[in-house]
């Protein structure tokens, strides 16, 4: 029989957010007791994770899961879903290291505490203290997303098996977001380069190690676990690269109203994406006097960003990402194709792999 | 047989050290492996964690360990060792919040990549490349703790029952850091909310739950780890608030040469310690003029720090924190007479106790 991929995905989007409500009110409560102090703490915290998400990792890790012989079990959801509180740890730091003042339309995690402090009377500095909460509040998801993890209800062995991929899935993350700043901060663009940041800052992070994560939970036998690991790599590599040359493309030609962040952010933010470094390859004398002067700019007007969108389309690097994400994308589907996945499971990674990829613009 | 307890402690502090230099050099390795451009990052993080450290934190958890019956193993040492990687996490991120400069007595973490921006004639905001650095180191210190935990090798089940107190101590640790920067952002000063941060961000984090991690590790028995439990927490959490107040004494009146900070650090950051509110609650109208005036002024001179060293000598503040200090450490030690606690493990625990509490001035 095979189940319809889309219904499967959307109740487990459900089932993710039901276990991330009930474990949030709980740690309210467990803050509370410590001190009402900490209640919008993690009422900003409960409002971060709940208001939106698309929950991608989760349903990744649920479908390598399920792909790998798992039977449906709410334990393993909730194991799944404490991914959701470590990319609330790398989002909410990640904003405060871009300087981001929104995150999916609402203030990011430093701005709401600044306005926080504005708004109770606070003494000291407005911005300290909401860089610090902001700190804090990353490294609390980090540590929840481990006690969500381990009390997920998952059985001991497979709790043993996953722990291993889930440390180095949260190694790589680190070391990608730190190759991503120190590449903001070099004075020439390669596109190699960032080919390797988006590898490890998105690609294994959200698509293939949540793959192996799921694997390690379902399968008990090393042999199989092993051929597995090796599917979800071939198939998870080149989808997450392509998922993060789709987020350079939202970055620069997204809709404020689908990305909750305003139009060419990574444009004023001077981003250096895969994108760009393919733009500077191409782009003549010219083009590269108007880059020169607005890219980077937190000022940038809509005229300037309308002036870049235009360059990175006349030289040929957009079209060329979306070719590339095209070619990556049948790469990863065609490791689908092994006997290995069953029929099921097929349908489900592949609407997954639709829906990390063809993110509308 | 009574083993030496200097003796026994300072073993157990080489090899921590010593399992740290293996595990770091391992990361280096690794992440060198991902991008040379990681090699600084690691680099900074050995120099970060090797160069000196009392090893509070994995000496008390050893000897929960040894006081729950436990023998001496090198997997144990590994495991408690990683809590060294927890509090490099803890004050990487506590000197950017603080806008801490020095770190025993070395630029902090965001100072030495704010140099590495200068030196490197990196591109961009080198405040903004130092801060970045700090947040993702930090964040990277964390996920190696638990990395290096799971894997130290120590028994399945002995890593099965120590995962849940681990994870409740870092919860607490990061819930008593938060109380502590909404402290500083309060008009007001109070004992009993100073009192209460002491308890969440030291007293628990660095003596009661190490010694509840050790006793997770050592005992299978659940009866026994509960008996183990509730004395060290008798024993834990008045110890812990006497070191944190034997730290409020050193940050106003410690010798830059053992604290590694400038003197009287905590006035020129405006620190909201217990001795600050017992001083503030003693102070005259003329002395609380004084302190107004020099309290958490960036560029106090000697002259004031002088001056407000005086106001809290003088109003009794000083003697009465160092009263204190004595009371709680005599309620500490008064645990250890219980019966559960062999001779060899009581001469551990009171030996660690006279190094938390009689830190030299």
């Amino acid at each position: 029989m095979i189940i319809d991929p889309q219904s499967t995905l959307a109740d487990i989007r459900m089932r993710v957010h039901g276990d991330l409500t009930h474990f949030l009110a709980a740690q309210t409560r467990y803050l509370g007791e410590i001190g009402t102090e900490l209640i919008p703490a993690a009422e900003a915290m409960s409002s971060f994770l709940l208001d939106s998400g698309k929950r991608l990792r989760p349903l990744f890790a649920y479908a390598g899961y399920i792909a790998s012989g798992g039977a449906d079990d709410d334990a393993v959801v909730k194991a799944v879903a404490s991914l959701e509180l470590l990319q609330a740890c790398a989002l909410i730091h990640d904003d405060l290291m871009d300087g981001s003042d929104t995150r999916r339309g609402k203030p990011s995690m430093h701005r709401h505490f600044e306005s926080v402090h504005h708004n109770e009377e606070l003494s000291g500095s407005a911005q300290g203290y909401g860089e610090s909460a902001a700190i804090l509040l990353g490294d609390l998801a980090l540590v929840w997303s481990d006690q969500m993890f381990h009390s997920s209800g998952i059985s001991q062995s497979a709790l043993l098996r996953s722990l291993t991929v889930h440390d180095e899935m949260r190694v790589e993350l680190m070391a990608g977001q730190f190759l991503d700043i120190h590449e903001q901060a070099l004075a020439t663009q390669s596109v190699a380069r960032s080919l390797k940041i988006a590898r490890y800052k998105s690609g294994k992070y959200t698509i293939e190690r949540p793959l192996h994560f799921g694997a390690a939970i379902a399968s008990e036998d090393s042999h199989h676990r092993a051929i597995m690991t090796e599917i979800f790599s071939e198939f998870g590599l080149p989808l997450g690269e392509a998922f993060q040359l789709r987020d350079d493309l939202l970055g620069v030609f997204g809709d404020p109203a689908t990305t909750g962040k305003p139009a060419g952010d990574d444009l004023r933010e001077g981003k250096r994406t895969v994108l760009m470094a393919m733009t500077h390859d191409r782009a003549n004398e010219h083009q590269e006097a108007v880059i020169a002067t607005h890219f980077g700019d937190a000022d940038l007007d809509m005229a300037g960003v309308e002036a870049i969108r235009t360059i990175i389309a006349d030289t040929g690097a957009q079209a060329h990402v979306e070719a590339l994400i095209e070619k990556l994308t049948m790469t990863a589907l065609d490791a689908l194709t092994r006997d290995e996945i069953d029929a099921n499971a097929h349908a489900l990674l592949s609407e997954l792999a639709t829906i990390a990829i063809r993110r509308s613009i």
